[in-house]
């Protein structure tokens, strides 16, 4: 069974537990990870939009999840959102457009 | 027993279920609620950041389910990311800038 | 403008972050929270189940908040999913069973 | 570069965008996935416990979306919280039965 693939926008927030109080050190190497395989990324106060085919932000997410256990974090805690469609295609853009088109002035 | 009023980022989601395919009017609305309450916001691919004193961030996050129930929808799930530190102070754009500061160019 | 209180279903994911690597002593403190407050729940792998009138449940969580800063822990970070519906009532129980009457056996 | 295979708890919320107001149909659907695939599962009220390899784990998310795409459905979100760790290992019940052992009576 062979599956088309489908683009997501998926939205990570990695948390590493029992480390110091900082994450953005930990958020700044996921981010190459997410450049480095050439996905579109957007960050935010509180996690990175990553844009992309499926399989590639899914197997992106579970090397950020690796790198860090060999940068020597125990135990790390993510939220992911991930969001796919298939009547459209629309980019981290458009749907940050797609809001601000309708807020009240 | 009275707490300190402390100050919180929060990032909404909030999706209708069972409507049409198109979330971007509900989270203008919420946006709305943010804004008249006087937080700030910034809105992203797949969320709305929130920066504001804890009680009044989740009491308009309840207001935004309240007038999207007002608004006819039947069910409504959100995902709500929720972070408050008591060692210092960390606005919307310190916390973007904490991380790009950090990735290697 | 006051709205009518809805039941909600809410499932709390929380984490201290610059603390230790053991979490659970913060999630059972924030059970007993919603306990106390006469709120029903549910603890599962990675979160917990809390069923109650929206107003009551977000209350509580923010006394999460401010519990576990006043045990000492400087940041916290939450994921919360949060439900509401107003076509019908659905128990933590019957949203189980709803799915579990599904599965193929 | 090759990592070691981590074994991760994960926690599934899928929703359905612009179809009825019924999610549990997908639930079912995705756990028979997990089921398939030899994972170890725990439903409750607004998720499913996944317990495997990462890699597997993922490409099980994976397929949820194709599934679901492939049965019409044009937009999925969903929520995942991810933890993987390297300190020891614990499944789905010790993780609940830590929290459980510290409730007050």
């Amino acid at each position: 069974m062979k599956y088309q693939e489908h683009i997501a926008i998926a939205d990570l927030s990695i948390s590493a537990i029992g480390e110091g109080r900082s994450l953005s050190p930990y958020v700044a190497k996921c981010l190459n990870v997410f450049t480095q395989a050439g996905l579109r990324t957007n960050i935010h106060a509180l996690g990175t939009n990553i844009e992309g085919p499926l399989p590639k932000v899914l197997s992106c997410i579970e090397t950020c999840h690796n790198i860090l256990h060999e940068d020597g974090v125990a135990r790390i805690i993510s939220n992911i959102r991930l969001t796919t469609r298939t009547d459209r295609m629309q980019s981290i853009e458009e749907k940050i457009n797609a809001v601000s088109s309708k807020v009240t002035p």
